[in-house]
């Protein structure tokens, strides 16, 4: 399943080096010997959770189907159009986040509002509908920086 | 908006009274002059909230074209079989009870657990997918038994 | 620091067997082989993880705090009341509860609702402040209950 | 109680236009026509929410008996030194910005990590003990300007 959610989220434009990249620039300040490959195992092994296996699943199926109109309205044109006040996609987002603790709470809204790196080249896509991709994708960096921070700091406990 | 999704419980085989029983059953001995039209006003108060109409809108067009066969694998055999690992019709559920606060935490799991009412008629119907109907429903409860709770302290502070 | 939090659980009348116990008897039914010792494991396991430790630390503080009558006003008497419409004791479960994904939110409320054994002993002792502590340990027995069931699905994965 | 909790956010350094600031800085630029007034408002009907008072309440409490020195280790310590792990500040915020949905969960995030306006005066105080009161006044802020989203809406709806 873990190479499945892998696959369908470089369909939709997202490489794990990408998510990746956003875990660095959110840890590196703070683990200063941190590198690009500790980030990437990091995010491979937040994709091992089942929890997260299947919000990314739910998130990308429903902007997926949004994008070929598949939906019933008014769903449909709520989704289409990432209405401002539709918060489902955060909600889907936080149980990401969560599976390390509300230490990443910050970090997935500082990602979600500023849109560094791949989350900007996905939101500024207008022919693709990513209402849930871009807030997965941050929900997901934000845990692989949990989990590194978590990890350096039973490393000196 | 609001009589769309109370259109869509209804298609879904849920009646706005039959969770005002659940909302009676729960808050009933804890407010005992509380009747059925009480409760039936705190579960239409609750359907007014955008984030609660966007979960339910969200949860039962999943269910639906689960229902039809319309979801890509493997997303369509998790919701299908109702997947015990499977949480984020949990999650959706939450957001409904977060509105009220934490108090609905509590009757939410308990509703979820023990399958009253509505929703035992819901759960043992073997040809539709109520996946995330049913919890969606008993959060719907919650939140209004929680709403109650909240006003009838108000009523006397 | 988890023989820490171990601990001042049993200084609060909660040793781990009786977690286990509520553990066992939610998650036996689905999982027929499984033992006491299982069950003690898994609790054993959640109380590694920090985000736990730290919510059983800050909600038995609190605790034991107003037991002694040291928490300024209002908040003494909202704790020491065991106030219904306080949720902070819920929203400190929760995030134990959370670390094994959302699936541990039905049993949470189930259990919290119906207080089964040593949560029902916690309950009655009416010498003590057990505010948070009953909904700590039953977030806890939840959260063991979601490992469990993680667990047993991937061994068949 | 409403009172009461703004007393205590003053005597920590918090006015209610400090947190209105924010609002502000945070809904402009959707609502161009917003007025501080207008924010200040927001701030003052999130603040009759019940939860929003018990979360505020109880960690102002648990700053303050830190800062005096009256909790016991480790907590005491875990407290007093803002431990990056510690996410419990959050989890009660978290409890205050879902009052008004999810929406406000990015603006949160946001305002925690940039620490702007207010935020900055308290995070820089060497005197005092502010783990929880910056995490709660950026749940505060972000609850108030999700409301401002959420009545703009309804306005045009």
């Amino acid at each position: 399943m873990k190479q499945m959610v892998t696959n369908m989220l470089a369909e939709r434009g997202v490489r794990l080096t990408d998510v990746a990249a956003l875990v660095y620039a959110l840890q590196q300040p703070y683990q200063p010997r941190l590198t690009l490959a500790d980030c990437l195992a990091s995010v491979a092994s937040v994709l091992e959770k089942r929890e997260v296996q299947y919000a990314l699943l739910t998130g990308i199926t429903i902007d997926t189907l949004a994008e070929q109109g598949l939906l019933a309205e008014p769903l449909q044109s709520v989704i289409a159009q990432d209405e401002p006040l539709y918060g489902i996609d955060e909600v889907l987002a936080l149980s990401i986040t969560n599976v390390y603790g509300t230490i990443g709470l910050t970090n997935f809204g500082y990602l979600d509002k500023t849109k560094m790196g791949v989350l900007a080249t996905i939101n500024d896509n207008p022919h693709a509908v990513h209402t849930f991709l871009d807030d997965l994708v941050a929900g997901l960096a934000a845990a692989a920086s949990a989990r590194l921070a978590h990890n350096g700091w039973r490393a000196t406990d």
